[in-house]
């Protein structure tokens, strides 16, 4: 009866609990490999400033029964390319991975192209076959497998090419199984919603029946790219603020205070250290641990601290967010908000949203939601995701919406770390300050819609009003001739006019 | 503008990524840890075949600002104890523990009770309790803390005192910030279920304002001990092929498929090597990898193999699942369905699913669900579960049900592995497996509600043409009396009665 105890690697880890890495099932794996590496691919371009050119391919191989097929899918980006000795691990690793930084990104976790490659692998026991240049004289081409027992890359073929045209990117091909067809619309959804958020994207996708769908840019313009930047204050815990302390180079609380958190000037540090009682010379390195905890706690509750500085994010704008309602629906009214920027756990945010009644928007009893985080699209578990429950909890009667009104709301979220629920990223867990930052935003623009619906609940009043002038106005001036037995009856229209209260449309 | 490239140890993953192990906010955080904790004493006392006594104190120790304080919490039981050795492991490293077995356990990740620990410290920074002896003459204390970057424990202080009384269990003590009065219905309605589907345990619990919940066992008979079992030949992939070929020390393909797999005897492991084409005296260790994938491919594909034996699941049975509901809401009536034994990815499993009509079930237009896996309650993010999709995608109305009547369902899977979506187990993917066995125990339930519901309205129209025949043959027979100038009104009584088809209630 005892118990084996015994140490798993990260890479078993999700082998064996694929359901949490979003490859539950030969549908949904297809849709999570082309989202993580199409992902993976924004990123690289974006991270140097280059308008994506994306290139999508997943051919059939072979059926392998009750719907589920082998399928070879390639993605080849023009992005940053993958340094030749940091292909293996980047690729074959778990927990390897160049998005561990404060800085906005798609990718959360590190995980993955790999998770992809490595479900691919336990499904089709086909090696992955990556290429990839940092645009330098030489290109690299591996054909490789993932040892899961050990979490390491097994190189099976390692090849260098010379890159005379300079070719900078990355080339991802492997096998895996899944079932395509029950995918398609999620994963062509998620293509158009993408390509809709990332306007200065190419996107070529070839599918299995040799279709092909090309989501043309619409600008060359990039936004400013994503910054890495400091920790804020506000959520700093003591195990970062222990990383901190080891990897700082300051020699007193001062210094460190100024060189290590976002937005933190000289004055600022004076009065916070004075206000948790640390002396700023005081050696950063020798702080006991008592006064680590302390001084954790003295920053959540000092409210002299800078709000997070924006320009470490890449937030969509307003417009960004209304079109692809505008492009899908041709509301008859549109509003959006892009809030200040928040923070939590050390990480800032911004929260922006977009509400849009009419046009096309259909009545299907419930508010259509559109969620997007760090310019990607969210497409599974909106049931599960934050700005749903905050949706749902807002009495819309309030902003005289009811449910049956086509109404839809557009949520974007962008943080140097978006708080995702699961590894598969398909919803936002329920941060309080995320939450508050969503209400917020929510509100602000039901508000906008609820001037807009008593806008057209007066029109109507007022129309109704303006009808019975002149239905009844006529009947009466012409009663009125003829009480007076005179014979012309006046014209009413001046008097009809002077009553309207409203232009007509 | 060159990307860092860096390895992060698993316990700095789930630091990072705090919300994916259900620990997002001050009031989850508080539910997660005593669930976690309360679930390794169940499998702790179970897998030793005693009734578990489990003790839960949580104590406030001071205020945090916003409704957030630093509690202690504490929890006892009286399970197998764990090896002094593996102490510090087991509580301070993540990625170790004794649940990588294919065994029916309520842990699934061997994670929830070091994230609990790693959670309290970085929230508070201080150090974890951990007493334990497995019943024999030591009993042994550690203090630690968690190495996070490196994924180790750190031990702080260790002890071992004489066990004269022979006690044996597993005491857990540490703090963490939390909101408990905010998690409190969850907790409460976490810990009353859990009794329900857990007869046999104890569970005493002091909450902070010292209030006593105590959930007394109803019987001292356990339920026969889940069993570890062998992998079942379908589902079996490519990956766990190689290591099942790794470890065995059979020389022989017919002794290894007999040794290795569930339900595999001579006869059909011949059947099988003759339906793949692999002689019965090949040496597995020398398979070449090609031939891997193709016997994989086969065994998915042949029909011989037996259904798992459930032999070594520990389902609640029928009478289990109804006794949740029948306690709760009395209803008027209710049906439960245990499933045959099904497979998925080499795991048996099986669903048990009641449903219930009437009493006190709130019509709340929507249906009540209870979710139950592995014996424990499943409370968060019902939405996106498996079970509440499948009751959405049934067409209620087939079964003469309608959203606004009174209908709660029960829904328990147990299975060596339960496939959740989060490792916070707050709900379950859908695997096609698991949801096809769903779908046809609800499905069962629902026709045995169909039937009930058919008699209630045959009665209730009955009793309506009961009704009419009662007001009218009285008058007609009056009538005619009259009509025929007689002075006695014959007695209808027994015509009424022979029109009768049902009997009342």
């Amino acid at each position: 009866m005892s118990q084996i105890f015994e140490h798993i690697s990260p890479a078993d880890f999700f082998y064996r609990n694929r359901d949490i890495a979003g490859f539950s099932n030969p549908s949904r794996a297809i849709y999570s490999a082309i989202r993580e590496l199409v992902e993976n691919s924004l990123d690289a371009a974006e991270s140097i400033g280059v308008p994506p050119d994306i290139f999508i391919r997943l051919t059939r191989i072979k059926e392998s029964g009750r719907g589920v097929s082998v399928y070879e899918l390639r993605v080849q980006d023009n992005g940053t390319g993958v340094p030749s000795q940091h292909i293996p691990s980047a690729f074959g690793q778990v927990l390897f991975g160049s998005k561990y930084r404060l800085k906005q990104s798609r990718g959360t976790f590190g995980l993955g192209g790999t998770m992809a490659i490595l479900y691919g692998q336990i499904t089709t026991h086909h090696p992955a076959h990556i290429i990839s240049s940092t645009g330098d004289s030489r290109i690299y081409e591996y054909r490789l497998s993932i040892d899961i027992r050990r979490n390491r890359p097994i190189i099976l073929q390692r090849k260098s090419l010379d890159n005379d045209h300079k070719w900078r990117g990355t080339i991802v091909e492997f096998r895996l199984e899944g079932d395509y067809f029950r995918a398609m619309p999620k994963v062509l959804e998620y293509l158009k919603q993408t390509a809709v958020v990332n306007p200065y994207a190419n996107i070529t996708f070839i599918d299995p029946r040799g279709r092909l769908y090309m989501f043309t840019r619409a600008t060359t313009s990039m936004p400013p790219p994503p910054k890495e930047t400091k920790p804020h204050p506000y959520g700093v815990d003591v195990e970062m603020m222990q990383r901190l302390i080891q990897s700082t180079d300051a020699r007193d609380m001062l210094t460190f205070m100024v060189e290590t958190f976002h937005r933190v000037g000289k004055s600022i540090a004076k009065n916070f250290l004075k206000f948790a009682g640390i002396s700023p010379k005081r050696d950063p390195k020798k702080l006991r641990p008592d006064e680590v905890v302390h001084l954790v706690q003295k920053m959540k509750t000092f409210d002299e601290f800078l709000p997070p500085d924006a320009s470490c994010l890449s937030p969509l704008g307003e417009e960004l967010l209304k079109a692809g309602i505008i492009k899908e629906y041709q509301p008859e009214f549109i509003a959006a908000i892009q809030r200040k920027p928040s923070t939590y756990s050390g990480h800032p945010f911004i929260v922006e949203a977009a509400i849009a009644y009419g046009g096309n928007i259909p009545r299907k009893g419930d508010i259509v939601l559109f969620r997007f985080a760090n310019r990607i699209p969210l497409l599974y578990d909106e049931a599960s995701d934050v700005s749903w429950k905050i949706i749902k909890s807002i009495n819309w009667r309030r902003y005289k919406a009811t449910p049956d009104m086509p109404i839809a709301i557009a949520v974007h979220v962008c943080s140097t770390k978006i708080p995702y629920k699961t590894v598969g990223k398909e919803f936002i867990a329920d941060r309080p300050e995320v939450s508050r930052e969503i209400l917020f935003a929510i509100r602000y623009v039901a508000r906008k819609l609820q001037k807009f619906l008593t806008r057209v609940e007066y029109k109507q009043k007022e129309l109704r009003r303006l009808n019975i002038f002149a239905k009844y106005l006529p009947k009466i001036a012409r009663f009125s001739t003829d009480l007076a037995e005179k014979k012309r009856t006046p014209n009413v229209d001046k008097l009809i006019r002077s009553v309207k209260r409203i232009e007509e449309d």
